[in-house]
């Protein structure tokens, strides 16, 4: 299975592609969407709408997990972030994937083990789980991250599943 | 020049198109999306932004203007109305229509000439403003508000650009 992960926000929105097969994960790509910072709100969610359609393009994932990314205390902040997360869960629910959410800690708790890791904890885990795995910025580690996330949470219900279906029988 | 006006959320989303004229306003047609409450956030979202196509499709508008919403105290609900926002201002924006924004008080104060205006007042004046004017819920009517908006604002610009023109020759 591969899987995108997308780390939303209008400035910076990092992406990441892994391969997850029976607990084995492989990296694939990775990448940051910086939308152009002139221009009207609505031509820069033009812009990162078009990119990540182009991922979508390029890396042909089955499925999508976005990071509810950290309510800030500001209300136009958390606004701002809004648009940002509306199209990153658009464009890979267009392109007919399923698109899950994962908190921040919960994304954390799967890669490091403790949902208040630090930045530099969870891109050292990153590496860690997929050797020879680099990434072009910050954003795209979290975004591997939250791919990782899906991928631990995805085997866990198919387990689930499987044995729900076993006791059924 | 025919103008699509929207008033986002991701429960309902109102919309209104007008015709703007020298000076003269005439109501086309509105109406307002409710993306199914069940479903994944990508999902509702999709949904929003297909009906947003579709009503662009059908009504041509040449330009867009999109409500700043009240920015709620609460971060999570700002969050969650940036969601539809976000999809709002993408869909005139992809169909090529530069899309503009405005504050709440400022479409009151274009319709009913004060900025603390109550919901009713600013329904009345739409329908004195375009008569025979009906709209689908208090939603499309703020649409439709938007759209009376923009109309005198690049009414304004247009004029000034005129003035400026004349005194540069």
């Amino acid at each position: 299975m591969r899987i995108l992960g997308i780390d939303p926000g209008l400035v910076n929105t990092g992406w990441g592609v892994i391969e997850a097969e029976g607990g084995h994960l492989r990296y694939v790509a990775d990448g940051t969407i910086r939308p152009p910072r002139t221009g009207s709100l609505a031509e820069r969610l033009m812009a990162l709408h078009a990119e990540l359609v182009e991922v979508i393009k390029a890396w042909i994932p089955d499925e999508a997990a976005v990071e509810e990314t950290f309510v800030n205390k500001n209300p136009l902040s958390a606004l701002k972030l809004g648009h940002a997360r509306g199209i990153a869960l658009l464009a890979p629910a267009e392109a007919g994937l399923a698109v899950s959410e994962y908190p921040a800690n919960l994304i954390k708790k799967s890669v490091v083990g403790a949902g208040h890791a630090e930045k530099e904890q969870v891109q050292m885990m990153v590496k860690m789980l997929m050797p020879g795995c680099t990434f072009a910025s910050a954003d795209s580690a979290d975004a591997l991250a939250v791919a990782i996330c899906h991928a631990h949470h995805s085997a866990t219900k198919r387990l689930v599943g499987g044995i729900m279906a076993g006791a059924a029988r």
